[in-house]
């Protein structure tokens, strides 16, 4: 498979450019590339020229009326890069001589590639272009709730990405450790119910601290997250996950709500709920969305067994997407029996973007 | 000024798609916008069409033979983006129907911004495309030795970038706290020497512990680093860059090689020696490169002034740069005073890529 590679540049200049004689100046150096131009027809919006060349290379030349230059360069990943990388340079030192330095920004970005075997582009929660150094997939499956992969990069280990989003990083123990407290609690002899938290890293640190009985509550397990960290983040979780149960352990495989509303019942309370579920959503409809309707549910009856002087730990969403917060701590302040919170922003090596802690008690 | 936006869509089929029945199905999308097909030769590689329509919109749809197709939409900032948004949808909807399914991948980029007042992409030292949430510039300058911008991030506050590269920000106490050591270090009654450091961070910190002297050397002040963190990265250095020279610290406005000569001619020597002057560099070539040379020449200087029981820390690059990594290393073992080393990776929050930082002492 030939994948498709996309330089980009662009020139921004201190007053409008003139079209025709910046244009009749580049052309030489496309006509010496041997790339043959159509010029088109914009209606008053600048010029506009698509220049077609060997090897099914493809340049696009923009002359913006208020002074904007703009190139795009198409190409396949096995062409002679050394040689488009000359067009380019030869173009932007001949615009720089045209414009007689009257130039505020050049950029040239780096190459967008598509059709690759990997995907290396995972836009951030709040929306943003993104290019992680993912070289290969490791694992990938569908499960009857989501798609999971496993993807490797140099930098971060083997990362899964749930549905598309970047989910947890083998360097990313600052995750595990913002959402049982930062090292500040001691869940030596404690009752603690992890909702979630497939990948294992909670549950591989907090066995460490001896708890009394650690409970967690993973929805599937054949090709399934459980599946996949087990053989592929074994930085996250170790061996954790090689046994449903241990010493001070049980991971049940079933979905959390029903057993979280018969702990209700039974009246049985943790001193930790570790909700690892999910980010808050999004939208900004909590009314009408039935991801908000899910978190309202699990956060009313993760607060019910809760012991009186328990704590419930959770992640909020990207810190840019102010929005959304603020209406997850509407939440919390509408849930039938009150809570204090208090959050905190943590930097998450894999997520590139600063994200949101939760932490609530019983008032 | 009117910014240009491009999105870009790109479908991965299973197998080489049919151009003529692909392109066909999808005019109709094309033409019901009011945009008017260009339909070029390509010498047989795929079929290529760009689309010119109202308020300066260009499409270009390319149906590569091995089964990859790609779109880019540029317009302009203040278009219609949910009619855009509708063309893409549309487009992907209809592509799924002609491909009966047979699709391995659907991505849809964000859109890139050219042209804007504010410029979002900086690129990791590793070359990755990266979009920051930048949203103004707070300060500009160049200065005899660099161009130096201040910009401000919503969630990284504000971020000091240096020749185009992120140098710090005010988010980015997990640099100070590595190159000082990690806190693992007692300061106090100790000689310091800071080898740049004009943002203030290090200095910050470390007069906190009570050292007996901290000598920082910055090469310049007015319309410099110092002159821009002092108004515009308080978060960074307090207060302490208000004024050059308080109880326990002094800082010199000069070139650090000639002073660091007059320290070894002198004997003097000093418990920590800091260089936070420059990443190492990127380039391959040490023997040929005057940056490598110059990185030599203050290396060797600086092991000189370190008292025989004393630290030197320093910052490397990015993780991912290997031979550049390895190279430095190289050079650690070929100095006139032979070290020992260690080296750690960490998670600077602004960086979006993980970053390595070295500590040397004399054998």
């Amino acid at each position: 498979m030939r994948s498709q590679l996309c330089f980009r540049c662009s020139i921004l200049c201190v007053f409008p450019v003139d079209s025709a004689s910046t244009v009749s100046g580049l052309m030489s150096i496309f006509h010496e590339q041997e790339l043959t131009e159509t010029v088109h027809d914009t209606n008053g919006h600048g010029y506009l020229a698509t220049f077609v060349g060997k090897n099914g290379r493809v340049a696009i030349l923009r002359v913006h009326s208020h002074g904007l230059v703009t190139i795009d360069l198409q190409c396949y990943e096995e062409d002679n890069i050394a040689q488009l990388d000359n067009l380019l340079n030869a173009l932007e030192k001949k615009l720089k001589v045209l414009l007689n330095g009257n130039i505020t920004r050049i950029k040239k970005l780096p190459a967008i590639v598509r059709g690759a075997n990997v995907d290396r582009y995972w836009p951030t929660a709040d929306g943003r272009l993104i290019e992680y150094d993912i070289d290969r997939v490791v694992y990938e499956e569908d499960s009857a709730y989501q798609n999971i992969k496993i993807l490797h990069s140099q930098q971060y280990g083997n990362i899964l990405v749930l549905d598309g989003d970047v989910n947890l990083a083998e360097s990313d123990f600052a995750y595990t450790q913002a959402i049982t407290g930062n090292g500040k609690e001691n869940y030596a002899g404690k009752e603690v119910l992890i909702l979630g938290g497939g990948d294992g890293g909670i549950l591989a640190e907090l066995v460490k601290q001896k708890p009394k009985m650690i409970t967690m509550v993973e929805i599937s397990f054949m090709g399934s997250v459980i599946d996949g960290c087990k053989m592929y983040m074994r930085k996250t979780c170790g061996n954790i996950l090689d046994n449903l149960k241990g010493d001070c352990y049980q991971i049940f495989i079933e979905d959390c709500v029903p057993l979280l509303k018969k702990y209700v019942q039974e009246g049985r309370t943790f001193d930790y709920v570790i909700n690892d579920l999910t980010a808050i959503p999004i939208s900004t409809a909590p009314e009408e969305d039935s991801t908000w309707e899910f978190l309202r549910l699990i956060l009313d009856l993760s607060i019910q067994v809760l012991h009186p002087s328990g704590k419930y730990f959770t992640q909020g969403n990207s810190a840019n997407l102010t929005e959304a917060l603020s209406l997850y701590e509407d939440q919390l302040e509408k849930l039938s029996c009150p809570v204090g919170f208090c959050k905190e922003v943590v930097c998450v090596p894999s997520y590139l973007e600063q994200w949101v802690f939760y932490t609530a008690w019983k008032k």
